[in-house]
């Protein structure tokens, strides 16, 4: 690349961009399905039952402390495969890059993108790029879509919720708000929390081989557990129970949210598993999680209960029960 | 919805993105599939040779004469897809919304998004919403991406492109390039020039079911025909050449370019269909084209040759030749 900086030239479709693209996409992706650089990239897959999934990225600021929006536009999209117990195969990745962004911080971006895909086992096999004016965007918004196999016999799914289910959650929650909010704000901590960004596709398949106990995943991102949690109990038609010291929070997170006024159960995870598995298959699944490296800090913290029908109860330390409702208004803009 | 514009909380995940998803997306695009509101949908296919294809839509303004944003990131994805061969089924639709926009525009771009989706028989079965704070967007960015079915048999690639091959048009260009443009700038035009957006699957369909000679398809967007075809040329290794009289374009479109210092060649188009086929085709492939509303003017304009190699030449109608490249810097930024 002869320029330092993205010009809106390079989204014209012309030089600039045929040159963005070989230098800086398809160096980084190289793949069979992407390098002939056509508008669709066609493959065979071995089985018909699939999975589709799509997530815009616009988190700020782009680069955090433990990753960067490369890879957790890769982690993201993996693990919305993952979790619906799907094996994920093939990514696209469509880039809004604001003019005048440094190409090598969109280099250093990509190859992230790149070595998480790797290490993810997924392809990206297709792609696009738009260039806006100076003030129309922010810096870089990346969209990446999945599709992966979900293999025979396997069904996750809320409907599949049953009261006396255990609610498990795979470690310790808020880590990623918080690195973003503490790097935002430059605040300072004498513990720094990292992003516990990360694709979590092999906890899952480490846990549904293992299992047939599982009923539904999900990962707690945007609204964080208790929107999470509220979700899975409106869709399932079952209320939820969850203990509030079985449920794992760093102490430095901890701090850092009594300060800056925030709650834990609110704040966004990218590298975090819920599991609501059968009661039989918890201490199984817990024992699985905890092998996995992504998984060690895994806990029981709830059950699925009758009543309150669609409803999460917290239970707190002195034994008060209180509704724990999803997030209202905006605590954390652009998390993720 | 009880606002009248979108605010940071509607991408926070929680109630009111809640609201947002169930009364403005789900109610425009539903489907069985998207309607568990899972993190990814699942679906079978009856076939394992699939395409899938992804694009951002960051045109500007939202609404111009002949189509809107949702209308383009429908059509867009879904000739992706026909011009790859293949029946384009299921898209995914990921917003990222400027805070402030007016919940009454986005609702009218998802309507038309829903109604050129059903138009073009497939489904938005997964999505995702972003806000951005005011300033860090534009009115509204759209992904949409895309899978399909490529049926046994079919199988397009500029490698297929020989010396002797014809070279079609299915219509007039520049018309998208030109409306945006007059809209953009408040020029008003005696006759108005309307965007040509439009699904060319079925037009797509008609040609391939109707001939085995077809080599390789392009819609020609961004870079118009003239940098379609040097990709083409520059893919397949052989050279083209193009008569000037032979190309359609409107009588009013070659005016505006006249008054705003634009070649019709290099002007984005949304919904015209580019076919390189085998000589004795052409005829066939001409007819079958002229017969549909979208190939009316269907035109034959030009011949793959041997020399010079990857490179594209324009016949005047005077008789003399020049090289025809690339898109060199920037014509129109955001036309798509």
């Amino acid at each position: 690349m002869n320029q330092e900086r993205i010009l809106l030239s390079h989204g014209s479709g012309g030089k600039l961009g045929y040159q963005l693209i070989h230098e800086i996409f398809l160096k980084a992706f190289y793949n069979e399905f992407l390098s002939p650089l056509n508008d669709q990239a066609i493959f065979n897959l071995p089985t018909s039952r699939l999975a589709f999934t799509t997530d815009s990225y616009v988190v700020n600021p782009i680069f955090f402390p433990g990753g960067d929006i490369g890879k957790l536009s890769v982690c993201g999209t993996v693990n919305d495969l993952a979790v619906g117990g799907a094996e994920p195969l093939y990514l696209s990745a469509s880039f809004i890059i604001e003019e005048g962004i440094l190409i090598e911080e969109l280099r250093m971006i990509v190859d992230s993108m790149a070595q998480t895909a790797n290490h993810a086992k997924v392809k990206i096999i297709t792609g696009d790029t738009k260039v806006v004016e100076r003030g129309k965007g922010d810096k870089l918004f990346i969209n990446t879509s999945g599709i992966g196999i979900v293999k025979d016999g396997i069904h996750l799914s809320p409907l599949l919720i049953k009261p006396g289910d255990a609610i498990l959650v795979s470690g310790h929650l808020g880590d990623h708000g918080i690195a973003i909010m503490c790097h935002r704000e430059g605040i300072q901590m004498e513990t720094p929390v990292q992003s516990d960004c990360a694709a979590l596709h092999e906890l899952v398949q480490d846990v549904i081989s293992r299992s047939n106990g599982i009923r539904a995943m999900r990962d707690p991102t945007r609204g964080g557990l208790a929107t999470t949690l509220n979700e899975l109990a409106a869709s399932s038609g079952y209320g939820m129970i969850i203990k509030e010291e079985d449920i794992p929070v760093k102490e430095e997170v901890k701090g850092a949210c009594e300060i800056l006024g925030f709650d834990p159960l609110y704040l966004a995870n990218e590298g975090k598993l819920i599991a609501i598995v059968s009661k039989d298959s918890a201490g199984t699944v817990l024992e699985v999680m905890r092998k996995n490296p992504l998984g060690r800090d895994a806990s029981l913290i709830g059950t699925v209960v009758d009543e309150p029908r669609g409803k999460v109860l917290l239970e707190t330390s002195i034994g008060n029960r209180r509704i724990l409702d999803m997030l209202s208004g905006e605590q954390l803009p652009r998390i993720c």
